[in-house]
């Protein structure tokens, strides 16, 4: 089996950059250079129409959607344990992964990208500020299951073993930072994206990635 | 084991009722008067503290999120085959409900609920038509979908088995025609709507919900 993952940094691929990298499999890592403009090339789109990240392919075989290549590396990976096995924790947590990957995720992309819901510069204007806050918001409830977890001794998202969860949960705070959302603003938070950030496969990942953790803090 | 569904007519909680009905499984179905505001009771809001449906509650347990209550079927219920069983074909399908969930959804919700993403009126306004396009394309390329499935002789969008993307394509051409996307700008998609609607199970959850398919078409 060979397995290739299309990732570019600081994107939401960091999750099943993580994962692999979690996994001990071997796979290739291609970087895809959003700000060139590579998502968009004849060679990409004939890997993935839709030219986002992530991309994972196994075998020739293109798999997209974070949900769809945590799943399948779950199956891959049983003895990682990257989602809870557990019928009702595991629903609990797709549950969550759902809703980093439809809501909070979405609320960023209208911060960030808001050329994706609207054409006219006056809207995109509008909807940073009011995303903003609703982004803080999701980052306050995202705050709570950390803190949820903590008092249930669990030491992950998931419960005893590092996954999907906790790689989202960096992602989801750093991009915090770069819609202007201190670190101080969320400590409980924080505290757990640096222990998650600590963890040797996710501190390979960041290095790879060539990523810098809080966007508001000095270079 | 007990299990009830809350939804609401029309919602995406259709996706999960057809499931439930498909599985032949005991469930009461519990209806949230969505114009009422009974989702933001305070009764409704401990079982599911954001408001929305579906919830699926196992034995007093909720389950929120579409994903994660169509992979819980689909491991309570093995032999339907709600999901394809094969990894590849099974990511392939998961991917699918994915994007249905994380971009066709939400597109709508820009349509029909543009209050969640903005306060201002005038932005509102203009979020409706520039979305109403994307959702249009977004409904061309599930047509592909179709027509793929159809080309390599399968019956349902997930293979042999009759499944989540199939009755989440149903609700989504539903949407697209309150959004005044009429059934006829993609015929392909409506007559395999019609075919998913003409299952005894789908048929059976209509009724029970009160929908018209084609919201465009006189009642």
């Amino acid at each position: 089996m060979t397995l290739k993952l299309y990732f570019a940094p600081g994107a939401c691929s960091f999750v099943p950059h993580v994962l692999l990298e979690l996994s001990g499999a071997e796979f290739e890592p291609v970087m895809v250079k959003l700000h060139k403009g590579e998502q968009n090339s004849e060679d990409y789109k004939a890997i993935n129409p839709r030219g986002q990240v992530p991309v994972l392919v196994q075998d020739g075989q293109p798999i997209t959607q974070i949900l769809a290549i945590v799943l399948h590396l779950d199956q891959l990976f049983p003895q990682m344990g990257l989602l809870p096995a557990e019928p009702m924790a595991r629903a609990k947590a797709l549950s969550t992964l759902a809703w980093m990957n439809n809501t909070v995720h979405p609320t960023f992309t209208h911060i960030f990208m808001p050329q994706k819901f609207s054409d006219q510069s006056d809207v995109q204007a509008a909807l940073k500020p009011y995303n903003t806050q609703l982004f803080r918001g999701m980052l306050a409830e995202l705050q709570n299951l950390v803190i949820a977890a903590e008092q249930q001794s669990q030491p992950w998202l998931g419960g005893t073993r590092i996954g999907a969860l906790d790689a989202y949960s960096l992602t989801l705070a750093r991009w915090g930072t770069i819609a202007g959302i201190g670190a101080d603003e969320h400590p409980a938070l924080w505290r757990f994206v640096e222990k998650v950030a600590a963890e040797p496969a996710v501190a390979r990942v960041i290095a790879r990635e060539r990523l810098q953790l809080n966007m508001s803090a000095p270079a």
